[in-house]
């Protein structure tokens, strides 16, 4: 069942098109993080610590996407971003780019909750509260 | 006498910060550029053609910035972008970026309209009805 | 069975990391591009036309990838990229990112080569020249 | 009395082209801050401590660029950096991009030394050792 979902609006920059003329592949999954990092900021608040530093480290295990159509510079686009799975320290995060209500692409994140042991990465479990708020089913709008 | 202006709405992303905690400062740039699209697109529509190349070609040829206040992950931030100078072929931009009404950094863009001749890139005029428009002392809002 | 394959060796830059201290996971893809266009040089020589536009047009369609260690600033690694499948359109390259001989990253890339008629983008086949010349099962090795 | 130079050869990445077919000018700024990543390497070893944070840390306070010659993909280039002056806390170092022996552009970074006092930044001396070794009128090469 899924939870939380954000629907993120943005503009493609010229910056994130190549040579080809249309957006650069990678920015896709640009947004992926913005449209994970919105569900994160509306279930939890800040995103930071007092030195920028993530407070919520979910680093990526895995990732993928389908690409349908192609996209150009100032195109106005919706990520759809969406609580796929939770399990103890793993989240999955679905993601769909739409352009004037049609999807042009869709994706995941698999992502895992870690802390620092010194200086050794060890996963977490995820914290209740955090967990509880991905798990609700509602959906928030915001822009990027 | 400053020309028309924008005011461009966007938040840090978290690919925009490094290992230091803060934005990577060439971030600041793609703002800028950002900026100056948003400034075209006030003053004169669609950004492309329909193979997705720019309609208003003006590389640019000097930038240059300063840097007051770091900025971390998830600041929301305001650039606004003035056109300070139109010669016959050049346009000179000036942003400034902020946060909760501070002046973060500021910088410029000195950029030059150009057309190609085969496969020769030659300065040409600002077409009459663009200069026009970025003249228009306007100031305009929106989101990136 | 695997035809051609690049080893291209580069270094993690200061603005592939993000707040966390690590690598931005959308920078693998950048590396998986930098390895599908190592392929290409290798095999059919120059990438752009004399504007600049890609001589190979082969837009993506579908990309993943697991992440296995994070990358930090200056990392020195290696993306071996190797073509793993060509259709009559469509090109499946595989890539392996490493550090001092260990595998941090894999993921691929599925590909499809496309001709523009007027406003629109169609597959088209394989050049049979450049095909040739992807399925050769050599190795090379050069730097990003 | 210009210090310590590196040479860091690299090619246009596709990613850092934008749909006008020649590279997005904020990658500029990305390559000088590889420059000066690449004095720092050459001059004190390590660029992180072990969670992956600067060990020299030197946010950016200016930085400016003129821009003589547009780049598209793959061209080969050469981003010679050299410490221009160094003052108690204060690093300037100027940059030119070269492609076939000609330059393409040229620009500097103003950075600051800082170091963190709980949340707060401040600047901070430039170590004896790291500005000794920053001022050493020696060149060296390597690849990004």
């Amino acid at each position: 069942m899924p939870g939380r979902s954000c629907l993120t609006k943005t503009r493609v920059r010229f910056g994130e098109t190549d040579a080809a003329g249309i957006v650069f592949y990678p920015t896709f999954y640009v947004w992926f993080d913005v449209g994970t990092h919105a569900l994160l900021r509306a279930a939890a608040g800040s995103l930071t610590d007092p030195h920028g530093r993530p407070r919520w480290p979910l680093p990526i295990v895995e990732s993928g996407a389908r690409f349908l159509v192609p996209l150009v510079c100032d195109d106005e686009i919706v990520i759809r971003s969406t609580v796929a799975d939770i399990g103890t320290s793993s989240l999955r995060v679905e993601h769909v780019v739409s352009r004037a209500g049609d999807e042009v692409a869709r994706g995941f994140e698999a992502r895992v909750f870690i802390r620092r042991e010194g200086e050794r990465i060890v996963s977490a479990p995820i914290p209740d509260q955090l967990r509880a708020a991905l798990n609700e089913p509602v959906s928030t709008e915001g822009w990027a």
